[in-house]
C-alpha cells in the first residue's frame, strides 16, 4: 500500500508501522473508543460533530485525551494535506493504554489514521437492503466503543438468514443496526427514529436537523418491531452510507424503494449539507 | 525490561516488539479470545485444561487457529526454556486478524507471550476481600473473550464503594466476578457454585474435581444474591489467585475468615494438585 501518514502518541508515522502493543487495554481488555468520519478532497465532513462525540465517548469511558480539540484538528488537517486522498475515512482511535496490571487505565493511547474509502453513490440506491432482527442490547450504547463483538460474531448467522445487516431490538423495541441508525416513515408521513439505547449517529443528527427544511415532522420515540414491519418507508443512516433504503425486515417486504419519496427528499437535502 | 521471547504468527520475537496492527479486529472491533495460565519454573499449571478451553473459545468465536494443539505446546515449552522465569503467566491471545473491510474474519492472529508474575501466597490469605454486587451479564459468558469493557469501566465506581472486586449478578442470581468464579459453603457444609452464565474457570473445574477427596458435597446451581449474603463461607477462585476468601459482600459481613475451615481444606487439597 502507498505510504500513508498517520499519527500516534505525539509522532507522525507510516500507517504500515501503526500498531498497538498487546499490553494496551484496547487489545487485552477490548477497552477503547473511536470515531470515524468521511472526507472528500481536503474536507472532513462534520468534523466538529465527530469531535464532540469523540470527546464525549472518551469522557464517558474515563479516558483522558492527551491532545486538545484544536491539536486534533491540526493533526487531521496535516493528514489531509500530506496524504492527498480524494475520498477517505479518518479514524480517531483512543485505546485504554498500556496497563502493567492488565486492568488499570494509566495513559490512553491516541491513534489517528486515514485510509482510502469508496464514497457512497451520488444517487440514493434503488435497491434497498434486507435487515434481520435480533434481540441484543449493546453495553454503554451511547458511547462509540470498539465493542462490536456481537456484530462480528453474528455474521455467519446473518449470512444463513440471507440478510445484509442486523437490526438489534431490546424487549421488542427497535434500537439500531450495528453501524447505522434506523428511521421509518409512518403512514401519516411522519419520520420516526428510536430515542434511546442506541448510538447518537452524526448522520442521524444531521437528518433530524434538516427535516424542518423539507416540511417533515419527526418523532424520536420507541418503535415496536411490529410497527416497523408495517412502515411506509424504512432506511438506515451512517457516515459511510449516508442513507440506505431498507426493503425487507425479516419476513416483511412492505417497503417498496420505488415509492420511497420521502427517503429521496431526505437524501437530496442531506447531499446539500455535504456541499 | 529484560528481553523475553514470545511468539506471533509463525515467528519468535522479543516481547517489546509484540504488537497488534490497528487493522486487526482485536483492536478495531474488540474481537478476540485468550487464555492465561500460571507457570512455576518449567511447569505450566493445568496446560491441558487451558488448551481445551482456548480451542473451545476459538471455535465458539468462529476463529480458526493456525497452530495445532501440539504446536502450541511446543511454543509454550520453548518460551519456558528460553525465558527461564521462576514464576510467570503465559497468555495465548487470538485476535480476529486484519480485516480490510473492518468487519470480516480472514486470518486470525495468534500471539503467545510470557511475563513474570508474582505467584499467589503459599498459605490461604487471612484477610478476605470485599465484593460489591452489580447487575450485569457478560455477552457470550462461556467464552473467554477479551471483552472486559464493563469491568474496567466500573473500576472508579468500585473504588467509590470501597470494594476490592465486582460480583456480577443476572436477575438476582449470582454469576461470577470479572476474572474469578464464586463459591459458597452453605450451613449444611455443602459447597455451592453457579452453574450458568459464567466462565468455566479452570481453577473452578479443579476445585469441583477434588471435593470428593475431602468428603465434601458440591452443588452447581443458581445462587440468589440474598442466599449468598447468608452463606457460612464464601471464596472466589482464579488461576492467578487460586482461592481467595471473601469477608464482605455489599453490606453483609457474615463471613469470618477465621472460621473458614472448609475453604482451608479446599486450599490445601488444591495446593497438592499443583505439585
Amino acid at each position: 500500500m502507498k505510504a500513508l501518514l498517520c499519527y500516534q502518541d505525539g509522532q507522525f508515522k507510516d500507517y504500515n508501522d501503526l500498531s498497538i502493543p498487546v499490553a494496551d487495554l484496547g487489545v487485552q481488555r477490548g477497552y477503547g473508543i473511536f470515531d470515524f468520519l468521511r472526507t472528500t478532497e481536503q474536507h472532513a465532513h462534520f468534523l466538529d460533530d465527530h469531535l464532540d462525540r469523540f470527546f464525549a465517548s472518551a469522557d464517558a469511558m474515563h479516558l483522558p485525551v492527551s491532545k486538545s480539540r484544536n491539536e486534533i484538528i491540526d493533526i487531521v488537517q496535516t493528514l489531509l494535506k500530506e496524504n492527498q486522498l480524494p475520498f477517505s475515512g479518518i479514524k480517531l482511535l483512543l485505546t485504554g493504554g498500556d496497563a502493567s496490571d492488565g486492568y488499570t487505565i494509566q495513559k490512553p493511547r491516541l491513534s489517528i489514521f486515514q485510509l482510502p474509502l469508496i464514497p457512497p453513490p451520488l444517487v440514493l440506491p434503488e435497491k434497498g437492503i434486507h435487515l434481520v432482527s435480533r434481540a441484543y442490547q449493546r453495553q454503554l450504547p451511547g458511547v462509540k466503543t470498539t465493542d462490536y463483538l456481537m456484530a462480528i460474531w453474528l455474521q455467519p448467522w446473518l449470512k444463513e438468514q440471507g440478510g445484509d445487516d442486523l437490526l438489534y431490538y431490546n424487549q421488542e423495541t427497535v434500537t439500531e443496526c450495528p453501524r447505522s441508525n434506523i428511521f421509518m416513515i409512518d403512514h401519516d408521513n411522519v419520520l420516526v427514529t428510536p430515542k434511546e439505547n442506541m448510538l447518537w449517529g452524526i448522520t442521524r443528527k444531521k437528518i433530524i436537523e434538516i427535516v424542518d427544511s423539507i416540511g417533515l415532522k419527526i418523532e424520536q420515540r420507541n418503535i415496536p418491531l411490529e410497527e416497523l414491519y408495517k412502515a411506509k418507508e424504512v432506511f438506515i443512516s451512517s457516515s459511510t452510507k449516508r442513507i440506505m433504503p431498507v426493503q425487507r425486515i425479516d419476513h416483511s417486504y412492505t417497503f417498496s424503494t420505488a415509492s420511497n419519496n420521502i427517503t429521496r427528499l431526505l437524501w437530496d437535502a442531506f447531499l446539500n449539507l455535504e456541499k
